[in-house]
């Protein structure tokens, strides 16, 4: 198991049990509240109470996914607490993906003016993405987490047991975000990844570790985001309007899945306006559709999916921004460019040629 | 006009409206908000547009009263904000008493994980009470502040101009916590006070202003409560039941006026188990009657007013908790009695003999 200790809390990643208990015992709340969703209950809570004692915890359960990620979820969940008189002193555990994690974080952070609360994200996304940086929260008024607070964890635990409870397609979601730390931050760990020819038996240690703490240097310099944490923003600019298009179609991807094409359109202009060499343009779009397939995008969409682009809350004035690549491990932000070289890019994806066809 | 200058923000005490014009010109920000109730609308707003260009302001106007400082409310103010565009560099000002600075900073504190706020209180109570100490909050499932956070605002501005918009109530209620606070830090400040026989032509920031650095410090030294806070809580576990036996009839009282009565008993117990001395009993029992007058207390009622103090959420383990003075000036937190003596003090305030009649 290793520990990344952040300035306040501390990360563990591999066999978390032990460790888990010991934080539990040394702690010795009073009472412990652990929040879970249909899923996550009964995948997940069977794995984590073969190590821990849970026979005392009150367990709340809520519907999973993020269309139930919003106020009348969390209003269950205080009240719950307070019908069952949790206390200031109690802790609050959040067993699960990205939504259980912001909004049972989120939830405790507001109980009583906050208790202690410790994330155990379960799928490799929210290990990886969810578990630095202290954004809580839910979505409302049909805004993605426009509720919400910043507040750390007392610790986050990261175990690829729970790995085994996913859908395919979540791990190799969730392994975008590992490319992507590398690719901004880490040459080291990217011309590993790189000869990766699938997501079968993979050490997740040896990546999750390096990844969470290339997250943790750029959250702890910047954690309001005003300029280096938008360095994670690299393929989402054009990732996150795919995914938004394709969202309420049959064809709908994956968070990962979108930003993986993000991230092989914005090498495309990198290549172009910043010092992304061809190789390694190449390189970048080789691995991402060995690994993720490949996807028809309809040229149609294409005024659709720069007008998203254009709504992004990380825009400032009237400019698309975009964090670039100069090479694999070197990422610049606050980079703009022009509508055609945008379209150019989107083509440069379409035009792709692959052998073993669409991604599935 | 005096300038409080705390850990990360100031309090402008007196005639506040250059120091805020300074602040908004300084701040710069996009947009401004303005959150105020049916009444503030009314009283507050002309006073304050009369100094300030509020014609670009948003204005929220939200009903008012304790009853709907709720999740409701909340989702108003909040959907208000982002049906207007409101952004994460805007600015929200809460103007009005304690029930508009809790909700409005808490929905400012958690809209988009945050956005600036200031505190323009406008009740004397919540000048001296809630503009210190980052309390904020809704009241949820029937529990007051149930759900809420920490967080400070960007500055506070403190004018007795408002006074003149509360009823006279309403000034008394508040000025039992500004006698509290020099009866527990500041004995040359309760000296002056005694001596007071009325609260016409008061020079509000000379009471002000002392009463907010005493505060000031109690907080910054105990964010949390964990122990020196609890000083604030003299008068209250007496007077807090009083206030919530008398909530729903017709002899309801004010929350300063039922702490003045909690004062008052809470010194008997103090004459009784600390070092309070009958002459200081005395004196501040002479003091409260002569401003607050008294009410006729009903025996039968005394059982129920206990378990009003059992059910207090600031006692540990099964004894009630009281803050206890030794003499004006110096108090001591922690303490415990017996019920016979609780039972005692509240005869000891039934039995004092008044000339001018009950309290009005």
């Amino acid at each position: 198991m290793q520990q990344i200790d952040l300035s306040d809390y501390s990360i563990f990643v591999g066999d978390i049990f032990p460790a888990l208990s010991t934080f539990l015992k040394e702690k010795n709340y009073p009472r412990t509240v652990l929040i879970v969703d249909d899923n996550t209950e009964k995948f997940c809570l069977p794995i984590l109470a073969k190590h821990i004692d849970v026979s005392d915890f009150l367990i709340i359960t809520v519907p999973e996914g993020e269309l139930n990620k919003n106020i009348d979820t969390a209003q269950i969940i205080w009240k719950t607490m307070m019908d069952n008189g949790v206390g200031r002193r109690d802790l609050c555990i959040n067993l699960g993906g990205g939504v259980i994690g912001d909004m049972g974080g989120f939830a405790a952070s507001t109980y009583k003016r906050g208790i202690d609360f410790i994330q155990i994200p379960t799928t490799l996304l929210s290990q990886v993405d969810a578990s630095i940086g202290g954004k809580l929260g839910i979505d409302f008024n049909q805004v993605k987490n426009s509720v919400g607070v910043f507040e750390n964890p007392k610790a986050v635990f990261v175990d690829a047991i729970f790995h085994k409870t996913l859908p395919k397609g979540e791990l190799r979601s969730g392994f975008a975000e590992i490319v992507k730390h590398s690719l901004i931050e880490n040459k080291a760990q990217w011309d590993r990844i790189k000869k990766m020819d699938s997501l079968e038996d993979v050490d997740w240690v040896s990546y999750l570790a390096p990844s969470l703490k290339i997250k943790q240097r750029i959250v702890e310099i910047d954690p309001f985001e005003a300029g280096l944490r938008k360095a994670l923003n690299f393929g989402h600019t054009i990732g996150h309007a795919i995914e938004s298009d394709l969202l309420e179609t049959p064809n709908r991807l994956l968070h990962g899945e979108a930003i993986a094409i993000g991230m092989i359109c914005e090498s495309y202009i990198a290549h172009k306006i910043a010092d992304l060499s061809a190789f390694h343009l190449q390189e970048i779009t080789d691995f991402f559709i060995k690994i993720y397939g490949k996807i028809d995008l309809d040229r149609t969409t294409y005024p659709l999916l720069v007008q998203l682009m254009r709504k992004d809350k990380k825009n400032e004035k009237d400019e698309i921004n975009f964090t670039l690549l100069n090479s694999p491990g070197k990422a610049i932000i606050n980079q703009t460019c022009n509508e055609a070289l945008i379209i150019e890019s989107l083509d440069y994806y379409r035009n792709i040629r692959v052998e073993k066809g669409v991604m599935s």
